[in-house]
């Protein structure tokens, strides 16, 4: 674990913006660190042109300990990272962006699971199965971020998911991993997964 | 507000035509210095190899006032951006690009408002609603581009648009704002929304 | 015009391998130095990765007049390019490149015509219309190259195009213009049209 | 042929993954040496970060000849490179990426041969014909890897593949050749020929 992970979220951020995943000011991305407080990015930064003065650092409760300066605020979506950060106390690392597609996928039902088509990808995911039969979860999205963190507190505890990954319906996707480097890798796998999804229905599949 | 902007301007362009939304010499980009004068592309150049000689200094009027060379001419289409910084004074940058999604999304009505999928990204267009209904102003697009002008300003000064945006039919988009990097993220954010509505279409929503 | 305008067509041929137009060793691509003769890509290079030594120039009439070493060939499509230079005496470039978008509007009609859209971009291949009605040629493929060369040159000298471009069914674009960087252009604003062609049918326009 | 072709591997991996073939941790790249054995990537590394510790050299009937350290794995896929050099002697390099196009195609029948259309982009695979009637072979995929290894190998030795390639359902493609070059050169054209199969069907071809 990193105790400076800004420079890795820099990176991670703009490759995802040159990707189309973080487009304008969208997303966010957080690494925890040892003491169990996590770095994340200020709201309203672009995200292709992050510099280390957007970010704050929080505790687990949403306690702010740094911040570079008065105005540079944390997002909404942070309720979000503390709910993930909770509930999963193995994960490092939480990245959300929203991609055209998984916008796209979370349209495919109306039920909040989403199935996954049965292809080799899914095992960057962690599925080791034979024709594997996979969902991802969906939440509703709300203007109000906190309210959306509490459904995910709520059904989680019940329900863990199969793979380490959400979506929010018109909002993007949130995975979480054990380190930055996996949570890059669960990303580009279940867009992927989406892109695939996306085409499939193009084609007529 | 920057008093030479031509640096900004220039990569701006270069990261659009990246993009794919100023292919060959189409589209132009301005930007409003203190003294209330723009900085304007000009003609007949490819955009992504401008240099800082690629330019006019324009009044609000359409009077030059910097000019390189002479055969270093405003594009015909500068009469869109003197009207937009008249009718906005809180407008320090217009960006007007061409993406194919911007030319398809304009046929996708027959009316001159283009209603915008619910899409949380609307947040970056400023749109702070749960399930926004927002539209955006579509014009025809005519061969006298001073007629497309004067058709924008007929209609804002009665109906200002609802987001800093407006398509010409067949003819890309032009966005505003009160800085280049606004403007830079309200194009990434109707793009992608564009992008969304064509996928969209293509899956058969 | 360049007398060595070897690094500009590598620049050319880098950009356009990057954007999918020149995937393998497709495509080649050639300029036409003072004296008459142009300098034209060797057979069976990938066009991501040129060298000054993949290169062969020539006269009107296909004769070799310089080759770095004798296993660097000239194409079989060097036919094309001595037909466009003798057809089009302005002509100083001529670029031929496979894109997927070329190849698939080439069996949007039957007919050896291609009806395009009225964009506004087509301005940028010449066409300064109101609402343009506007086709580019298509040729029939044959293993034969020297055959489509000679079909060129029998339907141009008859009826020459409407735009500096020319497709072969299956079988990419052909652009000529006054410079390479008119040439890229010109190949820009064509595949752009193609994209949206593709983009329109897919939503069912 | 290189005695230590990690960096022209670690090159290659670097561009398929930037053009979403090697997403997350998929994949795998090798090259065989003059002694006979081969380099390959190892296990779960991210294939746009590869370091020259990131391999392992393997003899032909799988036994490890170097690792940086026991805990960089060869690949359960390194059974399918062991066969294909083992079948094709002349092969020197054979790649393995999983794009969204390779698996969409693969179900586009439910034979074990694919039509590939008669683009004149196959001439980059070796087909040199008027209207080439060309397939590509489709093997099932299993959990159990040299499962499928076993099917190549009984399948291509009683009929050899037309082209140097091989398609796994759900799985990505592999190909090989003389040299990694060529086996880039391929897999652009392979890549290029399923974009436009994805792409003629979405327009209803």
């Amino acid at each position: 674990m990193e105790t400076n992970p800004r420079q890795t979220i820099i990176a991670a951020a703009s490759h995802f913006y040159q990707l189309g995943w973080m487009m304008g000011t969208a997303g966010n991305l957080s690494v925890r660190i040892p003491d169990g407080s996590f770095w994340i990015t200020a709201s309203g930064r672009n995200k292709g042109e992050l510099t280390s003065t957007d970010f704050v650092r929080m505790k687990l409760d949403g306690t702010i300990i740094e911040q570079p300066h008065p105005d540079v605020r944390p997002s909404a979506e942070t309720s979000i990272h503390q709910t993930i950060y909770s509930l999963f106390p193995e994960a490092e690392a939480c990245y959300h962006v929203h991609s055209i597609e998984a916008n796209l996928v979370s349209r495919f039902t109306d039920s909040d699971n989403l199935p996954l088509p049965p292809l080799e990808m899914l095992k960057g995911l962690g599925v080791w199965e034979e024709n594997p039969q996979v969902t991802m979860p969906i939440f509703v999205n709300h203007l109000d971020l906190p309210r959306i963190a509490q459904d995910i507190c709520d059904r989680f505890e019940i329900t863990p998911p199969s793979v380490s990954a959400l979506l929010i319906r018109d909002h993007g996707i949130t995975v979480w991993a054990s380190s930055p480097r996996e949570a890059s890798n669960f990303l580009e796998i279940a867009e992927y997964i989406f892109r695939y999804m996306v085409a499939a229905r193009t084609v007529g599949f």
